[in-house]
Order: C-alpha cells, then sequence, then structure tokens
C-alpha cells in the first residue's frame, strides 16, 4: 500500500467495525482479479507494446476525466480528445497532462480522484499528490516507467493478479487480436464477449450495412429472419470458441418482448427492408432480448443487460467528437413490466443466467432485488457506471441484499477501458464490501466467521460462479 | 434474550450512541404487542390446536423463504409449497427442513435471517445456529415444543404479550372463527379487518359470482349501485361486530377518482353487466377507494391503502401454484395525482384516518411524507413488505421523518401470517426506532428525555390511536 | 451559541470525525452569510419597521409550521392565517402562539424544530426549550424584545452578518422597496431578482391582464411575440439596475423547447389571443425557459429553475386561503428528457449559468448530477424545501458529489421568508457540509487541508460565483 492510499480506506472511522473490515479485507485484498466485463483493448495484450503517454493514457481516452473538466470550461479540443472531422486538437502530452493537474482539485470526493491516486502510487510508485507544481516531474515519471518492460501491457496484467479478463467486441469483429493472444503462448487469461448492439439495434448507425456484414463473415442469409438468427448462432460460437461466457446488451431501456415466431419474422423484414413503423425499432431490440436469451438456453452464454443510459445526449458534442465522450446521461429505467415477456418466457430456467444492471438505483429496492430474489434466471450486476463509487457500492449493498440476498449478486465488475486503474476499482470494491460486512457484523446482523466467507465470495467467487469462468 | 439474538442486535456501534439506544429500547421491550393489520388466521386462536410440524410452520407457508430458496434453483415442489392441481409435492417435513438448512447461507444479511434466529432461540430456546449438520436435532427440537400444550396458539399468543391483533378477511369471509373466539370465553383479542378486494376489483378472479354472493349475505341488491353500496355498508358493520375497526384494499396503483352519482353508477352498471370498457376496472377500484372513505366518515372504520404490488407476475408460477408464492413485484408508485380525488372530497376531514403504504420508497421524502404532513386524514404507514427490514426502517425514518414528524405515522404492522416471528418483527421495529432516535439524540436533534416519549408512541401508542384500538 | 442549540449539533458522534467537524466548522461559522435566493420582502428594510407580535412573525406566515399543525387537526384559521374572503380569523397572537406550544412536539426530528429552538435561542436569547408552561414568557420575552431597536430589520440584518440577500420580485413588481432602500442610504445590500412566472405562464390566474400590464410598464408590444420579448429584456434590465444577479422559474415539469423563431411566435399568437390548444401553455412554459436562457447569454443573468412542485393541490383549500398555505406537494420530475431542447440551444456555452433545484431526490444521482457534471452551463441548486434539512443535505451530498463533484454546486440557499431564521438555515448547512467532510477525511477519502478549502466554497465562496455576486 503506497502513500496516497491509506491502508484504512474507506473503512468505517469506529474503531471496533474498522478493526472488523480491516480483518475481512486482509484476507481478500490480494486474492485474483476476476475482471468479467470490461472494455480493455486485446491489442495492448497480444502485441504487447509500450502505452503511450501518460496524457493519452490516463487523460484523453477517460470520460470521467474530461466530462468533470469540460463542465467547468475546459475544451474538449485542449484536453486532446480526437474530433470526427479531424480538425486539429492538442497533441502535446505535457500540456494535457498540466491542464488536469491544475483541475485537478475538481475530483474531490469522487472516484476518479482515488483512482488516480491509486495509479499513481501503486503502479507508479509516486508518492506525492499531483499539483500543478509538480505537474511536470510526475509527467516525467510516469513517462520513464512506460518506458520500460515493467510497464508493458502483458507485465501489469501479470503484476495486477489477473486470473481473467473479459474485454467487449462488436459482433461484427475478426477477434484477430483474442487470437493473436491465443496463438502467441502467452498464459494470460483474456477472453471476448459477444456484443451485438450494432447488429440489433436497428437505431444503431449503419445497421442495415451490420447486417449484410454479418451475412459476409457468417455466410447467413441476413435478409431472412432464420437466417438472421442463425447468423448470431454462428456468431456467438466463433466468440464462445475464442474464450467469450457471455453476451452483452446496451439498450436504452430494459424492454423485452416475446413475439411468436411470425410477428418475429414479421417485424424482421419490415425492419430489414426499411418499412419499419414507429415503435418497430423498440420492439426489435426487446425481442432480440428475448431471442439472445433463448440462444443462452443452448449456448451456455450469460446475458447482461445494461439499460438506461441517454446515449449522446448533446448532438452538437457528437457530432464534434462521436460516442462515449461523457455525454451519455441515466435516465429512469423500468424493470418489472419490461423483463415480464422475457422472462414469461425463460425466467424460471435455472440453466439460463441473465446479469441485470442499472443506472437508476430508484430500481434496487423496488424492482431488481425483488425480481432477482425470486427468478432464478437473474442475478444482479455490481453498481454501474456513475455508481461504482464508494457511496453508490454502499447504497447497493443497502438497498439490494435484504430482499435478494448476497448470492443473487455477482461481485465486481470494473467495466473499465482504463487499465492501469483495475486494481484500484477492485480494491475499493472489496473495501466498500467488507466495510459493509463489517457493519453486519458489529451490528450483530452476521457473525464474523460468515462475514468472512461472504467478503471471498464478492471479493472472487461470485464472479467466477454468475460468469461461468 | 436468547444466545442467538445479540442483546445489541441493530444498535449503532459508537458506545455512547448504543448505549442511549439500550436505554430508549430498555423501556419499550417489554411493552405489549399492538399487531393492527395482519394475516394470522382465526383458526388458531378458535382452535388452539397444535401447530403443524416445523416445515409446515416456518417453511412452507412463508413466501419469503421460499422465493429465495427458488431463486437460487429449489424447486417449490421440493419445499412442499401445494400446487393448484393437486400434483404430489414433498409432504415429508423433515426432508424439507433439511433442503432449507442446506441453503440457509442464502439469508445472510436478510431480515428472513433474523427472523429465523430469532424464532429459533427466543420462541423455541434453541441456541446453536441451524446448519445442515443440527437440522435435523434442531427439527426434533421444534417438533417436540409444538406437541406440548404450552405451544398451543393460545399459549404463544398469551407469551408474546399481544395486546390485540387484527386478522384480514374477504368481504365475503363468514367470520366464523372470530364469532367462535368470541364465544369460546378466551380473553385474548383477535379481531378482523374489512378486504373487500374480492368484491371492489373487477379484475379479481370469479368477481361477478363474488358480486352474487355478497348480495345474497347481505340481502342486498348488488344488481344496483345503491344496493352495492348498501351491501358493503352492512357487511361493514357486521365486520365493527366482530372488532374490526379498519378496511384494507390491495391495489395495483393508488388511483382514487371522486365521479358524481350518477356517473358512478353507470360505470358499476357497465362493469356489473360485463360491458365494461378499457380503464374501467381500474376507474371503478379508484372510485371505490373514495366510496370506502366515504363510508369510514360514517363508520369510523381506518382505510387502509396498500398499493403497487404487480401480483403474480409470472403467470407460469401463478398457474402452478396460485397466489402468494412470492411472485409479486413492487412497481412505481404515484400518488400526489392518484390520491388527488379522494383528497378533494375528503382530505380535510379531522374524523378520517387514512393509512398510506407503498412499495416504492422513492415515494416517502418526496409524495408521502408532504402529503401526510399536511391533510388531517392522512398517516404513513410503516415499511411494508420487502422494507420491513433493518435497512428499510431506517431509510423510512430518515426519509419521512423531517417532513411528516414521527406523529403522522402509525407504529409498526407485522403484516405477517408467519405467527411465530411476530415478537421478532415487533422486536426489530423496535430496535430500528431505538437506534434511529438515539442518533437523534446524541447529534443533539432530540432531547433524551424526548426520545423515550417517541420511542413509546412509535412501539404501542401510535399504533392504538392510528388503528383507533 | 445559546444553550439550546448545541455546540456539536448535527456532527457525527464518532470523536475522530467530530474533532475533524468541529475544526472544519470553526472556520466557516463566522462567514458572512451569502443569501442568493429567497423571499424575505424587501418592505422590512426600506422601512425599518419593528416586526409585528412573536405569532405574526413566526407562526403565521410560516408554511411549514401551520401545515404541521394542520395535518394534526388544527384548523388555519384557529393560527390565524387570512382567508381570501376575508372571514374572520384568530388575531390574537398569544393565544395563536398558545396553540403552536401545544403542539410544538409535533415538530420534533424536523428542520423546523431546529430552526425554532436556533431561533428562539440565538436570536432572543431564550434558553429554555418552548412548553405549553412557559408559552406565555416566551411570547413576552420576545415581543419585548422585538420592540427595541437591536431588533428592527436592518439592525437583525447587520446581527447577522448578511453579506448580501436576494429577494425575488414578480417581473411586473415597481421595486420601490428596493429603489428606497437604495435611496436610503443604507449599506445593507439587498438585492431582487427576477420572477416572471405571472407573465411566462399561460396557466397563472391573470395571464392576459398581466401581459397587457407589461406592456404598459415597459412600452413594448406585449401582442407581438417580438414585443413580449423586447417586454422581458427590458424588465431583466431594469431588474438588474436594482442588484438583480439572476432570474428564477417555478415551473411544474423542468420541460424546455426549441422551437424555429416562426414556430414560437405562432404559439405566442395562440396563447396571447385566447386560441390556445391543449399542450400549448406547457409548450409556452418551456420555450420560455429557453428564452430565458438565450437572454441571459446577453445580460449575464444566472437562471434559476426550480421544477415539480404540484401547486394548490387542494382545491378547497385555495379557494379559501390561497396560494403557499403548504398544500404544494413535490412530483417526479425527469430532467434528461425535459432539459433537452435547451441544452441543445445553449447548454455548451461556457458564460451562461443555469442552476437546476429538484424536489424528487431520486434525480441527484441519476439525472441531476450526471448532467452538472458534463454541461459546462449547468449547477446543481443545494437541497430544496422539504429536502432543506439535516438529512436531506446529507442525501444531496452523498448523492451528487461522486458525479458532479464540490465544484458544479452552488452553496446554500435559505429560500425563505422567515427572516429570523436565517442564520440558523445557513448555520445548519455549514453543520451538514462540514459532518460530510469530516467522515470524507476519516475514511481517507480527502485530505483535511482539502476538506478546510471546501468548507470555505460550500458555506460561502461558491454561492458568490456562482450567482456572480
Amino acid at each position: 500500500m503506497s502513500s496516497l492510499i491509506d491502508p484504512d480506506l474507506l473503512f468505517p472511522v469506529d474503531e471496533r467495525t474498522r478493526s472488523v473490515a480491516r480483518s475481512l479485507y486482509g484476507e481478500v485484498r490480494n486474492l485474483p482479479i476476476v475482471s468479467p466485463h470490461g472494455h480493455t483493448d486485446p491489442r495492448w495484450f497480444a502485441e504487447n507494446q509500450p502505452f503511450p503517454d501518460p496524457a493519452q493514457l490516463l487523460i484523453v481516452p477517460d470520460h470521467y476525466v474530461f466530462r468533470m473538466l469540460f463542465s467547468q470550461g475546459v475544451r474538449l479540443e485542449d484536453l486532446g480528445v480526437p474530433t470526427v472531422d479531424g480538425t486539429a486538437v492538442e497533441t502535446d502530452g505535457r500540456k494535457i497532462w498540466r491542464r488536469f493537474a491544475e483541475h485537478f482539485y475538481l475530483f474531490r470526493g469522487t472516484p476518479t480522484r482515488m483512482w488516480f491516486d491509486y495509479v499513481l502510487s501503486d503502479v507508479f510508485g509516486i508518492d506525492k499528490p499531483l499539483t500543478p507544481a509538480n505537474a511536470d516531474a510526475h509527467y516525467d515519471s510516469i513517462a520513464a516507467s512506460l518506458a520500460t518492460d515493467a510497464f508493458l501491457p502483458r507485465a501489469l496484467f501479470e503484476r495486477f493478479n489477473i486470473e481473467v479478463i473479459a474485454t467487449t467486441e462488436s459482433a461484427l469483429d475478426d477477434l484477430r487480436w483474442h487470437k493473436a493472444i491465443r496463438d502467441s503462448g502467452w498464459t494470460g487469461r483474456v477472453i471476448t464477449a459477444y456484443r451485438p448492439d450494432s447488429v440489433v439495434d436497428p437505431d444503431f448507425d449503419g445497421f442495415h450495412g451490420n447486417l449484410d456484414r454479418l451475412g459476409e463473415i457468417t455466410g447467413c442469409d441476413t435478409g431472412s429472419w432464420s437466417g438472421y438468427l442463425d447468423a448470431h448462432r454462428a456468431r456467438r460460437a466463433y466468440f464462445k470458441g475464442l474464450g467469450a461466457t457471455s453476451s452483452d446488451h446496451g439498450h436504452p431501456t430494459a424492454e423485452t418482448a416475446n413475439l411468436s415466431d411470425s410477428a418475429a419474422a414479421q417485424l424482421f423484414d419490415r425492419v430489414r427492408s426499411g418499412k419499419a413503423e414507429p415503435g418497430d425499432a423498440a420492439l426489435f431490440r426487446a425481442q432480440m432480448l428475448t431471442e439472445m436469451a433463448k440462444m443462452s438456453l443452448d449456448d451456455g452464454l450469460v446475458l447482461q443487460i445494461h439499460p438506461g443510459s441517454w446515449r449522446n445526449h448533446s448532438a452538437s458534442m457528437f457530432a464534434r467528437f462521436g460516442r462515449d465522450k461523457g455525454f451519455d446521461i441515466p435516465t429512469r429505467t423500468d424493470y418489472v413490466a419490461a423483463l415480464k415477456p422475457l422472462l414469461d418466457r425463460v425466467g424460471t430456467e435455472r440453466n439460463l443466467s441473465v446479469i441485470l444492471f442499472t443506472l437508476d438505483e430508484s430500481s434496487y429496492a423496488r424492482e431488481l432485488a425483488p425480481l432477482a430474489g425470486v427468478y432464478p434466471c437473474l442475478r444482479l450486476g455490481p453498481p454501474w457506471w456513475f455508481h461504482d463509487s464508494a457511496e453508490g457500492m454502499r447504497r447497493f449493498r443497502e438497498m439490494a441484499t435484504e430482499t435478494a440476498g448476497f448470492y443473487n449478486t455477482v461481485g465486481f465488475n470494473d467495466d473499465t477501458r482504463a487499465f492501469p486503474s483495475i486494481p484500484a476499482r477492485h480494491d475499493i470494491a472489496r473495501r466498500v464490501d467488507c466495510a459493509f460486512l463489517a457493519r453486519l457484523v458489529t451490528e450483530h446482523r452476521l457473525g464474523e466467521d460468515e462475514a468472512r466467507e461472504v467478503a471471498q465470495e464478492l471479493a472472487y467467487t461470485l464472479a467466477k460462479k454468475a460468469y461461468r469462468l
């Protein structure tokens, strides 16, 4: 543990509870990292080339970082965020780094601050917090580290004690980097996950072309409903061949449908032929979740649903900077009516695993825990995105545990492409869970021996079980 | 207090606050139980026969228990839950009990775990937590107890120090068991409550036949609006005669209506004649809440509204196992628009008492506390169902008190048919309230003498006042 | 600090955390009060006449007070609340005061209780809590104080250490009292704010006459869209001349629109000519928020949006007692879709400041923090109305900080017309913020030096910056 991260970080201040938390944490802190869902780039591990400069590694691609600076008047161009049309942006990593350092105080009280301190100290061995005054020195120190073999992607993977990490690839991806990793002889376990949004969502940019491409790749007739479904089956099998144990679906809502085969085929025909009526796109997405669940029954892939983000909320920012630029805003999300069609079809299957996520915390106690607490196919994913935070994780345990228990949850997802922050994220989750368990112990709601078992499950075992790893 | 329940259960760990909590709790822990709303079976107290085997008593009828096991892959048949069509299910109590014991770890962190430990230790005098290894011994021990006079329903009622308990009966119930209790000379106070859903909700199974039956019972013409209302008046009077002080209404939403008499009569005619239009069923339920409120003005029955549960969410499970099998899921519930028609009609009446419940905690601070904090007829029921839990009760006090105060709440409801757990449930509510009050005291927000008064009100007095007991 | 308010009020009980909280608070407790949004009467400061009797000052105008008593059966007439039609109500201040004293226990656990104790002790130097027994003595003591020069409005203003206070005036107000203050030579800084609801909301009582009047005052043609907009520009300039730095908008929802100029003009014509179609009133309000934002870009006024209150929920109480009588109930409020049109138009402007408020706490983490954490024009107003409370402020920090940080919030608003309670309200906000920061410190999430800086910002600096004071 380094000087920027206190050994008691996030533990309850009461000495008795803190002492229990320390003890529980002591037994899980060094467990291997199981990262069953995230967005790291498999190319890193395939090529094992040095990471770029500190700003390109830690600032430019991190939407948590640049959205906060943008909210306080810093232009994305000045942070090096690339434009869609190639208009020039800042390319001097050092200048970007200085701008970040000047605004670092904005992150007080946020998880980004905690992750950043952790990366500085634990990954790069820097023991002074970032300030405008030491920005250059820190930059140089990190840049020097990145040039060494110890900071190559595979070396970090091993140092981070990652047992397995899942990336996420589009249904159309050729998975070349995953093949390259497999062919390289390196033993790090990097697996893919099947993300078919681009060929499932009629509102996705280039949907029709994507379906044509899906047909080419698979040799299936994606002009027909049955050929289209076969194409999915083929791609899922291909993804499984490169380690995938799950599919992942990012939809605006959690709506599902349970149409008859003929109604589904007619819907597909309308959507595919460009004759979609209002509501058809949403209905098609909804039906496809159920189709995916049915395929999961056959091939065993775990189904993840990540609903409720209003993507690209600012049209002008989307036009200038493209997707994933901090303008995805959570929305109120219903699950009870939305999931019923899927649950009516497959809800009581005991060999199906559907993991639900939310950006709407009001659904934890009201909808998600009651659903997961009875339907055998349902599990609750960990707090996601803006809620992947100390307070967010605490609220999740407080609101979900009493109805769903611990064992209908699936451990932690880091869900990130910020590779250096992965140990920080898992460590914080382990700390928050141990803090929660410690409170249960000191309030005499759980025996300490039981808490010890649960801590182990939350930090390691449940993720492996739920994701079939 | 037994060995499975720590004397400091649920008290804040900070020693100063814990000490205040202990002191407050010490003065309320032995107060009689007032149970103004629940689902125990009056037949138990009428016949005073031994309870059945441990599994039939504690596992088979408890939806909290079997829904959790089902969520983790245990079949309801294997837990002895009876099927609608009579297909055979497990009948061996010991086998059911063992299955439960094997899965008991699933309940860590849940209220069920706390209630169960409490029942084991306080009711049955068992001082070892349930494990697969001791499952048989515990089973035998409980079975032996149940065969003794000390565990007959009336003996437990007295040992539990129940001052009064309300059951809930359908409007069509003949209340024979309540009459039998009254006629028996036993002095335990077991009263009924008027639950007319089956004759108020046009979507209820057998609604038309139910109305015919209502007419037969009362001698009123339930083919006409005025006769139908008279029939309700007659039944309410009959229920009052057997102790009822309240009616109870389980509706999908909190919607109310305030139709003119002629519009209401026309609506009734459409509903009664099978010519209901879309929306009529909901409108009829809505209007009936207002009609019940108007009758309450006359006969003094307290009106309870329990809205927002999506009953029987799984059609297949409903078909196989029937109602109340753990597939009732909370939904987002509006109160501000929904209650306005009723409140426009009777909201400022000072002799009316309407008790509002919710399964949507987001309404506590936003809607329910502001409404109850101004309308004289409104009171807030305690946290209900999935929220009848330590964290749920804490959130209720934290979110409702600042706007509604303590005195617009009504104390605790156990709302259960799990008779042996009633002392546990009331004890937990008393502990959580004392813990909340203790924090107010140590944060200097309330004097300790005042906290003492409030603790008494929350544990005992408010329930008697609000339910007119 | 007086005897009714403990020096450690609202600080966490844990000694280490409490000690940090004390230390942080010690440095901000005596900072001047910046009150950028509220409802005090400028006439008080213009005329500097004694406040009326204790009941007329502290009970009769305070909706927090009389709504709670009404909820428990006290008639508003008996509390001296004036009727619309002039029907006589209680005028004897002492009797009103006694009624309040008899029911004072109802406020246990509420902010009103805390504010009242604070006012008693800190403003009036009374060191015994109010009881029915001492009600008369307290009344006499307060009345005696009010008759002295030290309790005149300007003297209290100075004693309260108010650096600046904003009142809120209708767009049609002549601001005579503000002019009188300015002309008086008194140096207290009392500024106005532009509240145009009465000429922006077609559903407002007297809307058409209000527009006529707006035309007369400004000499603009409020029969045309362009003249109407010019009239707003003229009034905003006039308000700015009397110190205004902000406008304020109380709408039923947060809906905004971004119509073309011609569509907006046509909408105005329909609304102005009495030919409004269903939805036009809402659309007009929505469009006007965007128009106001565009004007803010020109004149620099900060735009405040206070949405989501269902005003005058009880028609009968509104008919008898008029507006602002405790019958305004929060409703579920959407921001993500609602604000998009305005944000599409001006959302990325860095010279615009839009401050968002809510009565729907479920939007903090889900919608408001994510929006304010990326759009440079957005800031989050403090917890409002029912949520201006210790628990409400704590929840706000816990739910908003991790995504929006501290620096996208704007410090505290007292938002009150209860002048004597202003120091109490600011003091409580400072205490709660210091308590929250102290927890971050003892959980090692923030350095104590940083917490010290943030405490200063939250208590003083952010309000000045955000409101351009």
